[in-house]
């Protein structure tokens, strides 16, 4: 078993082992987890489970991928990503009566994923020479589509459309790391503030019950 | 504010700026203000609004874009596109209680829209060089997939497989322009053929209440 | 009428004509017709017929080349199979309370439509050099996802997440197709194995009503 994951994760160790990666590797577990217990909502089995755990962990970027063209998809040259995702999905159903008392765990690492995700985003999105809106947008995709992607699947209503501030801070987090980006501050330090400010945002928007106004309309005329 | 406008707009002012553009523009418009309806319906918040009202107005050319392999994207390229769609959402939420006054303006809004899209979309597969039955399908995916993302992301069986003839209005909008094209007619009066003959049809169908027939089957069996 | 089904598949008389072909043209005939009848269970127009019977043939090509980034799209280069599927739609309306007759049949074809497009998907894959688990994961997506957005345009949650061994049989048919072919067995003899063995497993599993273990979570905490 160690073997296998050393095998896993030995990809990994040839690139640069930075700590957005790592944030990332969290943060797609995190993800993945998440979709295997809404899968279990819905009763599914586990080769649901397993889609659903992907498609929440990997889906945004893959959405954002195909809406910029940038190919090869990310996870297609990264078989451990699946391999993770996958493996996460599967464990879940097997831990899953112990995991509410790690609700307060999922939602920070649901925050450094959302964060993590987003600047991942714009800087693909970047590296395309796509206008400002798009990179904000690219990395709005990546961090929001994957539960998007989730909620269809499980026949409901998105619940980002719903919920405490979420893409907001994902707006946020996007738009500051441009403007900084913009005014010279370093990356790695760019990031860093990013990642602070963002997480302190989506943590006081949880603790507060910050939400976006709703809009309420019943006329059906069209 | 006009300053702003003037700045969102100004990059239209360096393109052939013909009638089938500020059509265009019009009806996306329109398309995102009956998106963000949709999304008040189901009690979204802000960012749903927005989300909606983009999906409804760009959704249909980004899937034909997508299908077709053809990138970029047209929104991406056309930053003051995606500024418009969400104005127009945001600023439904504050006239929503007065839109269904202007019932009668929308339909007439959108039935222009659905032709432009189709339009547009089998123009795109054109230059591709795509054969005969992929440009009338990118005409009818760039008319109606915006409202079935619309559809799907509210949680509904899409409106388009029921109400009164509509993607049959784009389907025959696009035959004819393929029609009088092959002919050797002008683009310029065939497309203006197609938005007289197209408009009157779709009002047809909404003041006659005309409808394809419904196929009813309720055996479960697999 | 013949003269127009001659003409329709005169395109095919110029291709490797070989069995694979064959069962493939079967296979989306009768996905095209399972999915005209799930419209009819939503009481949809003849449009929507026709489209979730495209959708439900179609759509897994499609999802998977949007994926490998394959272009152009299989059915864009094929008008013969919209054609193709666009009458297997319309005639079910027409055949409907018969089709009841032919359960046994369309179980049988929706095996065989299974596999193939399993090894379709893989060899897609395979040809655009993408990694062992990207092949198994196109072979499925091209077997799975019509049905997937068959029932997302349906607004219900995708029967494949929780019916009979279905996505398994694909899985293990892409497994023991990329094993053989390691192995250095003949394409033809390795694509027969697949069949015979996928066939018996699908079968078995729909009479004995194999299913995966389930799994349920009700604790709503996110």
């Amino acid at each position: 078993m160690l073997d296998t994951l050393a095998h896993v994760f030995q990809p990994l160790a040839t690139k640069q082992f930075d700590l957005l990666l790592v944030i990332y590797l969290i943060a797609i577990t995190a993800e993945a987890m998440s979709g295997a217990l809404a899968a279990g909502r819905r009763s599914m089995d586990v080769f649901g489970v397993v889609v659903i755990a992907f498609v929440t962990a990997l889906g945004g970027g893959t959405i954002r991928d195909v809406v910029l063209g940038h190919y090869p998809i990310g996870w297609t040259q990264h078989p451990e990503y699946v391999y993770l995702v996958v493996l996460a999905g599967l464990f879940t159903t097997l831990i899953a009566r112990h995991m509410h008392h790690m609700k307060r765990l999922f939602l920070v690492l649901d925050a450094l994923g959302l964060i993590a995700f987003s600047l991942i985003g714009c800087n693909v999105a970047l590296q395309l020479n796509y206008p400002v809106v798009v990179v904000i947008m690219a990395g709005m995709l990546t961090g929001i589509c994957g539960g998007i992607l989730r909620d269809v699947l499980c026949n409901q209503v998105p619940i980002v459309f719903r919920r405490e501030l979420y893409a907001s801070v994902s707006l946020v987090v996007c738009a500051l790391f441009l403007a900084l980006r913009a005014a010279g501050v370093d990356t790695d330090l760019n990031m860093l503030v990013c990642f602070v400010l963002g997480f302190v945002f989506r943590m006081l928007a949880l603790r507060f019950g910050w939400k976006l106004p709703t809009f309420h309309y019943q006329e059906r005329w069209d």
